[in-house]
C-alpha cells in the first residue's frame, strides 16, 4: 500500500508460507474483478440516482428508498424542483461529516421555499428486517448483533425478524435533523467523510450513499467555526445543481455499474481483504470491519 | 451533531427515559473536560514532538519511541539535519493515507542525501506487551484480542505477556516501506486520513500520531494517479520544514496538553461517547470502537 505503482504491479501469485487458505491461490481484488461475470454487476437505477454537481465535478449518489421511502420521495421532489441549485456545502467537520443544503434554512426570513416537498416526515431510522435480502458477513462488530449488506448498502440488524438499518460508513448520506427524531425532511443532507460514526446508526435517517466522487467532498477545506460551519458564505462550496439521473438525457448520465453485494465475486473480494496474502502483507488480519469492505464501482460505455 | 451551534448548546441535563446509567447525571465531553483536574493532563514532550510546517500551517506530531525506538531515532536525525525541508506530500489516496517525504527517494539519480541517518532499520511492527501501561477498553474489536491505550496512543495486544502494537486510526503516522518488512527507515511517512485501515496493524512500523492540525492534511486534494500519487510536481503540497519542537526556541513552540489516557477523566469521556444520553441521541450505542474514542488536546499558555 505504501508502494509506488510500479512496484505494486508485482503481486505475488503463490501463497506465503503459513498463510490462511493456502489451498486456493490468492487473487487480488483486481484479479477477482477482472474475472467476474457481468451478471455480478448491476447498473445504477437512474430513478434513484442523484448527481450533485460541484464546481470541481460530479458526485454520484445512490438513494435507498427501501430504508427511507418517505425521505427519498421528498428528496426526489426537491431534486425535480431544483431546490438545491445555488445552495452550498455549508459545514465540513474534520473526521466526521460535511453537510449541504440551504445555509439559511433555519432563518424563516431567508430560507428558500421548499416548493411542494413535505414539511414533516416520520423518522426512518430503521425498518423491519423482514423482506430484506440481508447478506450477513461473519466478522465481529461492536455496534450491532449482525452486519452485512443489503442491495449494495452496508447495513445492520438485530436479527432476521427484528429491526434493520443502514450503517454509517465512509460516504453514507443521511438527513440532517434537529433534536426531534422527526425533524428531518431531506432538505439538509450530510455525508460521512471520516472514521465511521456508527454511533449515529439507528439514530438518524440514512437516505443513501455516495458511489462516485467522494474525493470531491472529502477534500473540502474544513470549516473554521465549531462543528465545521462556515459563517463566511465565501468559504462555502457552491452547489451548482442536484439532479435525478433519470431527468437528464441519457447522454448526460454517468454510466456506472456496481458490484452486486449478493454475488460470489463480492464475497471473494471481501475475503481477499480479510486475508491478504501478497508480497506486502506479512500477517493476514483474518477479519474485516463492515466499513472496510470495498464496494467496487466501474464505468461502462452507456 | 447535525445541529447548528446555537442549538447544540442546549444539552439535556436530565437523563432520557430508559437511558443507560440513568443513576448518574449524564455529562457531555465538554462538561467532563471542564471539570477535569490539571493532573489528568500531560504536556507534550518537546523531545518527541515534530512540527510539520505546511504553507497552510503547522501540524503537530507526537512520536512513539516506546514502540519504534530505531525509527524514531532515525526520524530525529532527519529532523535535526533538515532532511524534509523542501520535500512534499507526494501522495494522497482518498479514504486511506497521504504520504510525504522525498518524492524522488526511489530514484538514485535524484534522491536527496539521507545525511547521517541509518539506511537500514529492523522492522518495528510490534513489541513485547510486557512493561507497557496498557489501559484496556472493554469494547469488542474484530482485529485484535485486546485494544486500549498506551501513553495516549490507540494500541492493541494479543495478551498481557504477548505482542503489542499501535493501531491504525485516523491521524496515525507510519513509516512507508516496500515489500520487505525491514525496508522502512522513517524518511517516507504516511498519515491515515480515512476509515481506520486496521489491516495494516502489525504489518508496518507505526511511529507516532498527529495530535493537532489533521484538518491541514485531510483536506489535501486527492492525487490523480493510482494510489493517489501526483506525478505532476505542481500538484504536490510543499513541506516547508519538519522540526523537532525541542530544537525551536520555547516561544516558537505550540503549547499543547493532552488528556492522559490513564486518567479517570479519559475513561469518563469514553463512557460519555459509548452511552450518549442527550437531546440528540435516541439510542445509546453501548459501545465505542477503539478509533472512535476521542483523544482531547488543549492549548495552554506556554
Amino acid at each position: 500500500m505504501i508502494l509506488r505503482p510500479a512496484l505494486l504491479a508485482c503481486l505475488l501469485a503463490s501463497a506465503l508460507p503459513g498463510a490462511v487458505r493456502a489451498a486456493t491461490p490468492y487473487r487480488s481484488q483486481q484479479q477477482i474483478l477482472d474475472a467476474s461475470p457481468s451478471s455480478d454487476w448491476r447498473t445504477l437505477d437512474p430513478t434513484r440516482t442523484l448527481y450533485l454537481q460541484l464546481p470541481a465535478g460530479r458526485v454520484v449518489i445512490e438513494l435507498a428508498p427501501q430504508f427511507a421511502p418517505e425521505h427519498v420521495a421528498n428528496i426526489l421532489t426537491f431534486a425535480h424542483e431544483h431546490f438545491w441549485d445555488g445552495t452550498s456545502i455549508y459545514r465540513t467537520q474534520d473526521n466526521f461529516v460535511l453537510q449541504f443544503g440551504d445555509a439559511d434554512g433555519e432563518d424563516p426570513a431567508k430560507a428558500k421555499s421548499l416548493g411542494t416537498a413535505k414539511t414533516h416526515l416520520p423518522a426512518e431510522f430503521h425498518r423491519s428486517a423482514s423482506g430484506l435480502d440481508f447478506k450477513k458477513i461473519p466478522d465481529r462488530d461492536g455496534w450491532a448483533r449482525e452486519v452485512g449488506f443489503v442491495d449494495g448498502f452496508p447495513a445492520a440488524r438485530d436479527g432476521a425478524d427484528g429491526k434493520a438499518w443502514l450503517a454509517h460508513c465512509y460516504g453514507t448520506l443521511g438527513a440532517g435533523r434537529n433534536n426531534a427524531d422527526d425533524s428531518s425532511i431531506g432538505a439538509e443532507l450530510y455525508v460521512t467523510i471520516g472514521q465511521s460514526p456508527r454511533q449515529l446508526d439507528d439514530n438518524i435517517t440514512v437516505v443513501g450513499r455516495v458511489v462516485k466522487g467522494m474525493e470531491l467532498l472529502s477534500a473540502t477545506p474544513r470549516g473554521p467555526e465549531p462543528m465545521g460551519f462556515y459563517e463566511d458564505p465565501k468559504l462555502r462550496t457552491p452547489i451548482i445543481s442536484i439532479r435525478l439521473a433519470s431527468e437528464l438525457p441519457a447522454a448526460e448520465r454517468t454510466p456506472l455499474q456496481l458490484l452486486r453485494t449478493d454475488s460470489q465475486t463480492f464475497r471473494d473480494v471481501a475475503e481477499s481483504k480479510r486475508n491478504r496474502v501478497d508480497d506486502f502483507y506479512k500477517r493476514p488480519a483474518g477479519h474485516i470491519d463492515l466499513c472496510n469492505v470495498p464496494l467496487p464501482v466501474r464505468t461502462t460505455q452507456g
